[in-house]
């Protein structure tokens, strides 16, 4: 990659230089304070988000599976694959051994074995660094086009299986010498629906003038916060991406918190150790408990998920239309992190949540990740953990709230409503329950350095507190 | 774990304290420059060892499988399972798309998919750290004892599994409230014979007093470092835990280095996305290449290593004999680091290597990990790189070496000798091969907090740093 063939340099001339960059969380901070930029104004972006929209008219119809082009059940596994063996597969998974009501499972999961790179290129305007912005359609967002990553690139993407244009600025990302990177990171994506993905989290500070194409635009930090604040702007890509932005609490080891960075590793190693989720996969042919029609995959009991197929009529662009599977939950979400001020710092309720396609088991989650649909009717000792205290608080410690979606490029209309809540002490212990710990958002971002330490439900919340689009 | 629970105090008086240990890494170097400690003189090991040996007869003979007790192969997959369903399975892999020479293969493979613990208890005696070492006996290593961990558990050592005795000290790791967590972290062993093991390597601080058993004794970090300078004293779970202790360099994040952190886990991400290995379990019946005889499984050239079986007898221990299957590798491997200073900062050149059995396709290795004899015959360029440099490096530029056992519980005889070489600029630029970086010690101590990135091999390489075995 870019940054050691940049950062070091000829034998006879070497250099040694510091391990940390100290003023990058200095420089990242004053973003995020500066409400407008140097460019389009926040007002405008909603204009502007619509103009390209006018531009790229697109139109996603519901189809049956056999009217995929390309797409097919394989022969014997009943797989749903690409005949180009590419992009992704849908299969069967059988899931054991996780905690909670359910217990054992099967159902459809996505496999997409390869990495792919989601990124944004960064550079200093006016003295404040600005982010470069996609106008970007996705088929399975409700209102299409959202405000995405410089790069969201699939390796079939950049190495052509699309048979699209090339991606815009990936050079910043894969090429030689064109930036220097702030961050770099791979992380998970939806284990519940995922079978072990990861992309590439990247942000890159580009080097020399950068060509501004119509679909993007230079946004501050606060800019986008500020649109964080609204329904469906900023898409979960981009939000993954700016959570790893690294913040000053991240490297401030010496600051207060209820637990040491030590104590919480432990605490998280041990919940690793503890749990023995296998998933293995298997056909999605006669998946018990799943029904197969013409125009979806879906549970007996309607809960959860089904597995669809869309067409999108593309207005104009190059690639055209295109047909694919989506995967459409059955309610929307609720994804919340309790809050409390510890002897006036502030905490975070962490969960650490099995999902059947994390590549390691368990992952740091917000206190609440539920769709709410899915446990009615449970009886009261079985309800998910602080989903009441999220449902029932009242509006004034509701310190954010948005609606956001997920990855709209494999998920139909999955939305989630993202809330910070404030906590009593009542509601939220500081011995919580086993499964859950209390963390600063410096030492999340810390661990957002590392691979699969936070999942990108809570990094979507963490997006908001980087960008300040909430502030505890 | 035990640390939440200690270091969150209830409700009512609730205390934060610093995210960060800053006497830790001190107390961690005085401990590691104190040649002698406060009981056994380093000189007395010996003589110490040879009476645990005397105290505790083993024997261990090779037998054919059909001897092997409550192990057998199973009808159809041919696996080499126990009746019990634990412990571990001996299985097929077939891996394709690693680097290298040799493409894709089969091979048999060890699968335990358990965590298990490999602990130290730590306490201080005038003023100095010592380390609660056991000597315990494990049937692979060709001198069967060596110093051991405080604690060697699998979970079913320590649910009962084995019938044994309870295993000593386990309180300090899993108990509530027993001792101060120093370090707690997964880490992979080895990925070329082991199907995605990861254990638990933890330093426990005790809190009072710890009796002492008569096959444990305490030693500073100092002492085990004399020792590691022999041959075949310090077995590798010691070795693996020791590296994991926190040191002055890991958080030093102002001091010099060739790559900042951010540059360095970047080119590590570039590595992890860009190799697609898959490791796929396969029946060990009719594995391809392989040869099964009444006494071995082993290849049709003869390479790489045998599955085999051996009865251990004991002369005076709890759990009496038993028998048990071990990989036995077909000669020694040579692993090393070449070293620089780089403008007075030292620095090892590290490996992004990939091995079939490891949990994220990558961790960073030795420079060179090989079994020559594998390599023999090969064409010059497909010599394994930096691996003649060490062969033939001039003693003068030899900074350490000595002969460490693998895995003595589940590896027969498998010795690597294990070498620093001070390196010329022409023999390892700073501007090494793909998949080659240049590190301080303190980055990789910084990276062993977390899982995955620092390998079996480099863990060995790096105790012998941490303990003062050598001074770079």
């Amino acid at each position: 990659m870019t940054t050691i063939a940049e950062s070091a340099p000829r034998d006879a001339v070497a250099r040694l230089g510091p391990r940390r960059d100290r003023e990058l969380a200095r420089r990242i901070a004053r973003s995020a304070a500066a409400p407008e930029g140097a460019f389009l104004a926040t007002d405008e972006v909603d204009g502007w988000l619509a103009e390209r929209r006018r531009a790229h008219p697109f139109r996603v119809d519901r189809i049956p599976f056999a009217d995929l082009d390309g797409w097919s059940f394989a022969p014997e596994s009943g797989n749903l694959v690409h005949r180009s063996g590419r992009f992704f597969t849908v299969e069967g998974l059988r899931v054991t051994g996780t905690d909670g009501p359910f217990g054992s499972w099967h159902q459809p999961v996505i496999r997409q074995p390869e990495v792919g790179v989601l990124g944004i290129v960064v550079k200093e305007f006016q003295g404040v660094l600005h982010f470069l912005m996609q106008a970007k359609m996705e088929p399975g967002n409700r209102n299409l086009l959202q405000l995405s990553p410089t790069v969201q690139a699939t390796r079939s993407n950049y190495t052509g299986a699309h048979r699209g244009a090339r991606v815009r600025y990936l050079d910043y990302f894969t090429g030689p010498g064109r930036g220097r990177v702030l961050a770099d990171v791979l992380q998970s994506e939806h284990g519940a629906w995922f079978l072990r993905k990861s992309n590439r989290n990247m942000l890159v500070e580009a080097v020399g003038d950068v060509e501004l194409h119509e679909d993007f635009c230079w946004l501050t930090l606060g800019q986008i916060g500020r649109l964080l604040r609204r329904d469906n702007v900023v898409n979960m890509d981009a939000r993954t991406v700016l959570a790893c932005a690294p913040q000053a609490g991240a490297d401030d080891t010496d600051a207060a918190a209820l637990h040491s960075d030590t104590g919480l590793l432990s605490w998280f190693t041990g919940e690793r150790a503890r749990h023995d989720v296998t998933a293995e996969r298997v056909p999605l042919a006669s998946l018990p408990g799943w029904w197969q029609g013409d125009r979806s995959i879906e549970r007996e009991d309607g809960r959860y998920f089904r597995v669809v197929a869309v067409g999108v009529q593309a207005g104009s662009r190059e690639v055209g239309g295109w047909t694919q599977p989506l995967f459409e939950p059955t309610g929307t979400g609720v994804t919340a992190f309790l809050t409390r001020r510890i002897e006036g710092v502030s905490h975070l309720l962490a969960h650490a949540r099995t999902e059947a396609g994390f590549a390691d088991t368990v992952e740091l989650a917000p206190t609440v990740q539920y769709t709410p649909s899915n446990y009615a009717g449970l009886p009261e000792a079985e309800r998910p953990p602080f989903l009441d205290t999220v449902l029932g608080a009242e509006p004034s410690r509701i310190r954010y709230e948005a609606l956001h979606s997920e990855e709209g490029g494999r998920f139909l209309n999955a939305e989630s409503r993202y809330l910070f809540v404030e906590a009593t002490p009542d509601e939220a212990p500081l011995e919580p329950p086993p499964g859950y710990v209390w963390v600063t958002p410096g030492q999340l971002n810390g661990l957002l350095r590392h691979n699969h330490y936070v999942n990108v439900q809570a990094r979507t919340l963490l997006s908001c507190l980087a960008s300040g689009a909430v502030r505890l």
